[in-house]
C-alpha cells in the first residue's frame, strides 16, 4: 500500500496568548495548499481516507485535500497532534487493514518533525531527522501489504510544494 | 551546499550483443530528460558543474541538462559507473571544494541503485536499498559546508518525473 505523509500549510504564527492548537492556515497557505492538492488530483491519485491530526491547521489542510477530490473521508487521529507516538498509528494501522476491503492509498495530516521520525523509522526503522519537509510538502512510501511495516517500508516520494507546483 | 543526484533516462534495452555501456537513450528517454532539465531550469537551479557516469545513457542525459542550460560543465567520473565506490567521490569532493571558489551546486548523472546507496550513506550513513529512484528521477542533499558529508546530509527531495512533470 502507498502512504502519503503531507505537512499542514502555512499557518499564522505563534502569538503568546493564542493556543497552538488554534493557529489556522493563512490565504496563502491555503492557496498553496490547493495548488498542491491539484496537482496531486491531477496525477489521479485517491486517497481511501484521509488521517488528520486535530489541530485546526492540520483538519483544514486535510479538509482542502477532500474539497479538491483527493477523498471522501476524513478522520481525526489524535496521534498525529505534535510529539504522538507512531506505534499507536501502527495498530490502527492493523485494524484498519483487518477491517476495510478498500486498502490502497491511506494519506496522513500532521506535523514536523513528526512526519519525518515517522518516515525515518517506517523506512530505515529509526530516527535521526533528515528529512526535510516544508509546509504543505509530501512524503510518498510504499508499505509492506502485511506486517509490520517498521524498517520495512520504501521511500518514493519527497517534495516541497517549491518542486511540485 | 546542495548535491542532486539524477538518474539517466530511459535506455535502450540491454541485449546479448551490445556492450552495456553503449546503451543509449530512447526517444521517450531523451524527451522526459529534457522536460524533467526545462523544469529544474524553470526552478531557477544552475549547477558549478555536472559529474557524470562514463556510460553513454548517463553521459547523454548529463549533455541534455548542459543543453537545456543548467551547466556549462561536464566532467566524467569513472566511480559514477556501475558499482562505483561513494569513497572515491567523496575524496574528490574534498580537493574540488579547496580548488575552486564556486562550489554551491553540483549534479551527479549516474545510475541505480548506486545513486539511492550513495543517497543513503550520505543521510544515514549507511545503505539499505530503500530508495526509489526512476529514471530520469532526482534526490536533492544537503551536504554540511565542510568536513566528511556521510551520514551528516538532509534530504530535501525525492522524485520521479512523474511527480514533477
Amino acid at each position: 500500500m502507498q502512504l502519503y505523509l503531507i505537512r499542514h500549510g502555512i499557518a499564522t504564527e505563534a502569538e503568546a496568548d493564542t493556543n497552538d492548537t488554534e493557529r489556522t492556515l493563512t490565504e496563502k497557505g491555503r492557496q498553496k495548499t490547493r495548488q498542491v492538492a491539484k496537482q496531486l488530483r491531477d496525477k489521479e491519485l485517491h486517497f481511501d481516507l484521509i488521517l488528520t491530526s486535530p489541530l485546526i491547521r492540520a483538519r483544514e489542510t486535510a479538509t482542502i485535500l477532500k474539497e479538491i477530490g483527493l477523498s471522501s473521508q476524513i478522520e481525526e487521529f489524535t496521534s498525529l497532534s505534535p510529539d504522538g507516538d507512531i506505534h499507536t498509528w501502527i495498530n490502527w494501522l492493523e485494524e484498519w487493514r483487518k477491517n476495510t476491503t478498500i486498502k490502497g492509498y491511506l494519506a496522513l495530516v500532521g506535523h514536523q518533525p513528526d512526519l519525518g521520525n515517522w518516515a525515518e523509522t517506517l523506512v530505515w526503522g529509526e530516527t535521526k531527522g533528515k528529512l526535510v519537509l516544508k509546509k504543505a510538502g509530501i512524503i510518498g512510501l510504499t508499505l509492506p501489504e502485511t506486517g509490520n511495516p517498521v524498517g520495512e517500508s520504501q521511500l518514493f516520494l519527497l517534495t516541497s510544494p517549491k518542486w511540485f507546483l
